[in-house]
């Protein structure tokens, strides 16, 4: 990973803001721009350097993995030692900008009472975050191992499925726990966020974590999951009928799958990513299915598994090459049953490539 | 769980404080409030009455999960939302309390913005974790079935320990994977943090998240792992050594469990949580091992792994009868190995009760 590239356009960005320097508190953020993994870390961004502030318990870690700043192990406190570095630069006047996403109203206060006067501390945009939007070579590479590794994933889930099918009572959570176990065993750091398998009418709910309840023939089963490999996520969402699916199953389906396949062709550099939702909007619309499909279309993935841009309805942002987003439009029958199919996408410069390799078809187990 | 007695504590606190109404954030404060436990929400808890505010993904899952609260669903923002509805009160002062330690700033700027202008929206203290710090029945019996499964997973864990130390190569991941799948069989969501499988020099990690490296015999194995069960979370570490021990490797682990048993014996109503912690050092520095326990000796557990009180140097909260901490004291070795241990440990009225049921005689496996 090229830290100092990362830092150096932060850099630039800077350059054109009223900020001394930008105080990054999203972990994240702070692993993208120095490599640092932990969870407790403040990372001081100037034009003349940067440094990293971590608490003891991190301090060999710390030293193994920051690169591009100089690291500081705070005895007393994160923020006590931010405001010591901070106060002996003595600069008569000086904009720090805190990053107002993720920064907490207590920080802010305690960080002020601990800095001399001269010392401004005001909301900074999502700098980072608009950085992070476009993925670099190595970060495009990650982000294609966790695809993959996910995709292997729902290979094993239909295996568990066809195979706990046979005998009665086959948890959701089983099927989620294989998939977890596959996936630690290859390597992952964790799931991406709890795995949803939402079996019967709770294929309806857009977010059924697996549950207790058994999977039983004559609904939709929806398979939403995906992985963190080497630090970057991976999400895909495939539904299958269990059992023999009747027409409308099969319509409303493939109505979905028609939905999606408009919406990943509308990917290209140039697009607003309205526009994309839209695409997927439009097909289910004329489908008389658009009061059903109730959330957006995408979001970006890559450190985080929800992150810029938003594809959404009305949102401006314009797709740019090495932009990873997911496409996943979705119809809900509250009650009764639900649809869901999501890739992962990456913007290119001709166009768009789909990174989830797995098939669309419809499907009956 | 007895939801509305929750919020009539919340609200006699709320009424000794300037604010006419609280907006709580933090998730598990609103699961703890009114039991809502998916991942987008704001609870408004006035005297009058709470109203729960979340956006159409959450439609059933919240009118199914939230009691003793009104629910409105967000067609647009939830912010807006949260304005539209405290601008309908058309009161002509209104002090709105923020969680400080969780609200973003710009969360608070927009609000702020689309609010009526004799709205102040002001730093509010962590009321609602200050309520948490005090287990009720309810909680006191799930946590006690979090902590009896990760026992078990970690019965597990030395079962895949001394299996795996006859083949060659058995890695750190492969022990947690293991441990993780029997958690998800078991019921657990999920596990409360990414699990520690820490060994050789890696011991020397306080936060050494199970990495590729095959456990080889000379060194110290440190496990520290947890569960979320129905909400809460378990925390235990017990630390092993592979092969055959030395004397020193003895007569550390022997001075961190006396250190441990030492901070476990000072646990009882009345006492200051900084006191718990001098308990454990004390042994230590007797020992000449103050240096090397760089961190505090434990933590509130309950629906977040990591909550109030802080058992660290200094803290001055008092313990009282339903409070529910881990003892963990650790000797780290950097470059070399590492030992920690760790109980959760309820207070009860008649002193304390240990909730870890593992045995923390020395091994070697």
């Amino acid at each position: 990973m090229d830290f100092p590239a990362r830092q150096r356009k932060l850099r630039e960005h800077l350059a054109t803001t009223r900020f001394d320097a930008l105080l990054i508190s999203h972990l994240p953020n702070i692993r993208y721009l120095c490599g640092f993994t932990g969870s407790t870390g403040f990372l001081l961004v100037e034009e003349s350097g940067s440094v990293f502030f971590t608490d003891s318990r991190y301090d060999t870690q710390a030293h193994d993995e920051v690169k591009a700043a100089k690291v500081v192990i705070a005895s007393k406190g994160l923020l006590l030692s931010v405001a010591a570095w901070l106060g002996r630069r003595r600069r008569r006047r000086w904009d720090i900008g805190l990053e107002a996403e993720h920064f907490i109203l207590a920080d802010k206060k305690r960080l002020h009472d601990l800095l001399p006067s001269g010392t401004r501390l005001r909301d900074a945009p999502a700098l980072v975050e608009r950085l992070r939007m476009v993925k670099d070579h190595d970060e495009l590479e990650r982000i294609r191992a966790a695809v993959n590794l996910g995709a292997r994933l729902y290979a094993r889930a239909l295996k568990v499925l066809r195979h706990g099918l046979n005998k009665a009572g086959m948890k959701e959570s089983e099927v989620a726990a294989e998939m977890e176990f596959a996936a630690r065993r290859a390597g992952a750091e964790a799931m991406s966020f709890p795995t949803i398998i939402a079996s019967g009418p709770r294929s309806a709910l857009p977010h059924g974590r697996a549950s207790d309840q058994p999977i039983r023939p004559g609904g939709f089963v929806v398979c939403d999951f995906g992985v963190i490999l080497r630090g970057y996520c991976s999400d895909q969402t495939r539904t299958v009928w269990v059992g023999a699916a009747s027409r409308r199953a099969r319509h409303v389906y493939e109505a979905v799958r028609e939905a999606q396949q408009a919406a990943v062709d509308a990917v290209r550099p140039g697009t607003r990513v309205g526009d994309v939702d839209a695409a997927a909007r439009n097909v289910l619309r004329k489908a008389g299915l658009g009061r059903y499909f109730t959330h957006s279309t995408g979001h970006g993935v890559g450190l985080e598994i929800h992150e810029a841009p938003r594809v959404a309805a009305g949102q401006r942002e314009i797709l740019q090459p090495g932009m990873v987003i997911t496409i996943e439009p979705g119809v809900y029958f509250p009650g009764h049953w639900g649809v869901r199919i999501e890739d992962m996408v990456a913007v290119t410069a001709g166009g768009r490539e789909v990174l989830t390799p797995t098939s669309k078809d419809f499907l009956a187990v």
